[in-house]
């Protein structure tokens, strides 16, 4: 019976989308599941898949708004 | 001082409802809040009730998004 | 397909007990099920339920640990 | 590598404002990343927050959604 | 930046194991960091996997807890 | 009303201490209600807040177990 709850940023990934596609959502959902149903033997009806989509501003990494620390780590030479 | 988070698809019940209702909501919030009451002696002002409502595209039951994993199910003899 | 999530601190209610017991967790189980099948029509067998008891330090209220919280309250006048 | 999530009703709390602004949020998260880091010796990189924005009619307290619940303890004499 | 929450009850899969291994934890969080490497281009140390093993007694399915709710199901003529 | 969510791994940042304390656990709830007081504006006694231990091996980062990820990064030289 297991949940699983997928937090990402709401951004597209596809040229011109600006989140994640319903086909992105239903492969996440699939892999999911069968990863439950591989590695822990669990049915895949009986596993729930919720995926949040979270608004850049919203989400916070490095002490920074998620986009303001990206443009950081972009710049920053290692 | 209990938490409860009601997680539910962006539905209507009611015909003609995109979603769910404020005054579904309304009683979903009573209705859980004297639950804890009841059971477990919570004063009702010492619980929080969050309803998050889930786009069907982003909720996955049986490895598949929800309404087609639904239709599927509509389908199949039993 | 809701699911729902009832945190509440590890604690008896019942004289001797210290933490929730599994009849009442059994009651809670029911009756936030019911309460979807009420008021959304929501199936039982289709409602998920987690309870997470969470340790009394780890509870925050009013800046403090919950205890702490509880004990100042009951000093206040009011 | 901590998570924090912080949940709060979709309001304004500056004039105009329905909502929480981009300025306040990237206060939380750096107030908060900073907090664990002072408090636990956590890194700001390896923190993650999330703002979750609840609208009022999907929050409950007291058993009532938000607004009522503030409504009736404004008019209680105490 | 994702972040990726597994819940699943605390029981074994593997004779003789009452929880969720380490080895199968593993394969988990590698199996779902390749997955949004895979369908949303995140690196994979960009994502962040939390694993909550939840006590059957605390898991409900059907009004029921989890235990019960599977001995009914499986004397359920279909 | 809001609900402050913090995970961590459960581990000591004290010289043998094997998990946050309790008065590091009160440090981050005060910290982070006053956080939401000065930010946001919201009072003390409406913020919840809830510590979540995770053990390492339920934690994952990099696509591995968070200790073992932490190795692996400790010996790639930068």
């Amino acid at each position: 019976m297991p949940i699983v709850t997928i937090q990402v940023t709401r951004e597209g990934t596809k040229p011109g989308a600006k989140s994640v596609t319903a086909e992105e959502k239903a492969q996440l959902i699939m892999g999911v599941s069968k990863l439950l149903l591989d590695v822990l033997n669990k049915p895949l009806e009986s596993t729930f898949v919720v995926i949040e989509e979270v608004d850049t501003d919203n989400w916070g990494w490095g002490g920074l708004p998620a986009l303001e620390y990206r443009r950081q780590r972009a710049q920053t030479p290692r």
